[in-house]
């Protein structure tokens, strides 16, 4: 008889937005795991989360954390990451990394399954889960780069709170309620948490997500236009990005305006790609007023593409209306997403 | 001695979002009124309200309104303007229009002082005020255009829910407050009132302002697209929109991007420009996180300009984050400062 095989699996960081997603999707994929540990810091270590009804104690991660485990997922910010992702892989796990600190490094697989999945099978022992708004936007290209190759992308983005974490959603709520009492606005977190100064997002929209680089450019925007790059395996694809933390809570929407080589294409033969790409829903009709937005899409896995259409002045240019759940595509499923596929092509 | 010459004023649609702001904004100006008349739908006639602490009785707005009017100002939705704009007229008033009746007619000056005064001379009774989006976007664009030539445009909005009108404002209070209850939402207004289908906006993105087109665009993009044409005198510049409304009150925000003609540009000669441009505010300096919201745009009257980036692949691309007041810049200023542009050049 054939027993399907089960995995020690570690959740690094599973108190945060994403972690808890983790659980959540780990759960409803019903997930061959054989023994799971849910893995924090000291400050949470002791706590106690739920998986399948059974009660965990959060335990707090150290190296000997990961002794026997055969998959970590790692969510708990770029420091530990760095610190601990090595030291898994020294034990024998296959880290996927949710954070930004091997995402770029040279021999870490940056994995879209819908994208690249190929690039699981050199795995080193890090494979990096890309950044949420970038997740969606190649999800959503790769089907038109497949078909009608492409020149250029400027995308601007409109992204949920619960992007920066628990305490930004919790610094909106409140937010949101002085604001609707008259009172004023306390603001601690966003739009990043330890950068100098800090505006209100209720009622705002803020045009900083994570911190400035030399050029101009946030961190953010440098990982979408960096990870696009990488992911496409595309180094000289032009790829522009303005990123924008706005008051909701989940899902991220993209403005994308994407140029294809191919000359003559329509936009139904675009809206045929995306009906027949993986992971994608078309969501357009303007006759009936049909798009996605970000209420819509909420604790859903796909990525929803909507408002196609054809610039009315460039043949080759197309713009499109990218949602996605950012915890989920954009974090936690995608995650899983990549260990399926790692189990499923025996590349673990 | 020379007294100062003094208007009789007709304010149409006074009790409009907007035109509660033309009032606010006449009095702020010190706008030389000689005699006042607040106009209304035969619904809000009777109504009373205060301009420079005097009570005005609200009447309902007919052909015989204008007798005597030098200067009327219509801000009460297009059929309106369609029926009494020309009465108006033919009664000797020169016609302020803020809505989308007369802005792509023929003879009619569509005018953003900043950009296009001259154009204002040449009216033939009606001028009007363009969309709000658009208004501020050529604003901040033209010194780029005057100094650099442009080549192509493509904006994406993220649009206050003030300028769908107070039912719309009231929406988002409602919807709000129900959501942090824990309350199903209800929506009646947005995206478009007397649209087919209704979203909720709290803590949502609507990818719809205004009808859908024929060819897949909004009315509010078409707008963007046509009126940008007229304003500027380029009927061939290339321009994309893409509008978004977002729960938020005041303030219109907008990603630019812009091709100009002129090789070899940089980030810093953009910032010039902006700096001796009238009514534009540079608020740009990524070491100090300084950049415009639309909270901090609220209650000005000028457009605000900041995260001016140059594009990483295209010499000629610059990015531009541009936030004004959609009612102030946006509508009712933009109005008043047309009315004080024919005063002071006796186009009248």
């Amino acid at each position: 008889m054939s027993e399907k095989k089960r995995y020690n699996v570690a959740v690094v960081g599973a108190t945060g937005a994403v972690g808890q997603k983790m659980l959540e999707t780990l759960e409803n994929r019903d997930f061959p795991i054989e023994q799971l540990k849910l893995l924090s810091s000291s400050r949470s270590a002791g706590l106690k989360m739920t998986y399948k009804g059974d009660e965990y104690v959060l335990e707090e991660a150290t190296p000997e954390s990961f002794d026997g485990v055969d998959i970590a997922l790692f969510s708990a910010g770029g420091s530990i990451s760095k610190k601990l992702a090595p030291e898994a892989v020294k034990r024998g796990a296959v880290v996927i990394d949710n954070t930004s600190a091997f995402r770029m490094a040279e021999g870490v697989p940056l994995v879209v399954p819908e994208v690249n999945e190929g690039d699981i099978e050199h795995h080193q022992g890090i494979i990096a889960n890309p950044n949420c708004s970038t997740i969606q936007m190649v999800a959503a290209l790769e089907p038109v780069r497949k078909a009608l190759g492409m020149k250029r992308v400027i995308v601007s983005t409109y992204q949920a709170v619960s992007g920066a974490g628990n305490e930004a959603a919790d610094e909106l709520r409140d937010q949101s309620q002085s604001f609707l009492n008259g009172e004023d606005l306390e603001a601690n977190i966003l739009p990043v948490k330890g950068d100098e100064k800090h505006y209100p997002i209720a009622f705002n929209a803020l045009p900083q997500i994570d911190v400035f680089q030399e050029n101009g450019y946030t961190f953010e925007e440098m990982k979408m236009i960096n990870e696009t790059k990488k992911i496409m395996h595309s180094p000289d694809l032009p790829v522009a990005a303005t990123c924008v933390r706005l008051p909701f809570f989940t899902s991220h929407a993209e403005s994308v305006y994407v140029e294809v080589e191919k000359e003559g294409v329509t936009v139904e033969e675009i809206k045929e790609l995306m009906n027949n790409a993986p992971g994608i829903v078309l969501e357009d009709d303007p006759s009936t007023q049909t798009y996605p937005t970000p209420l819509s899409a909420a604790e859903k896995k796909d990525v929803f593409v909507g408002r196609i259409r054809k610039d009315l002045d460039e043949d080759k240019g197309f713009h499109l209306w990218v949602v996605s759940d950012n915890l989920l595509k954009g974090a936690a499923w995608n995650s899983v997403q990549i260990a399926e596929r790692l189990i499923a092509n025996k590349w673990l």
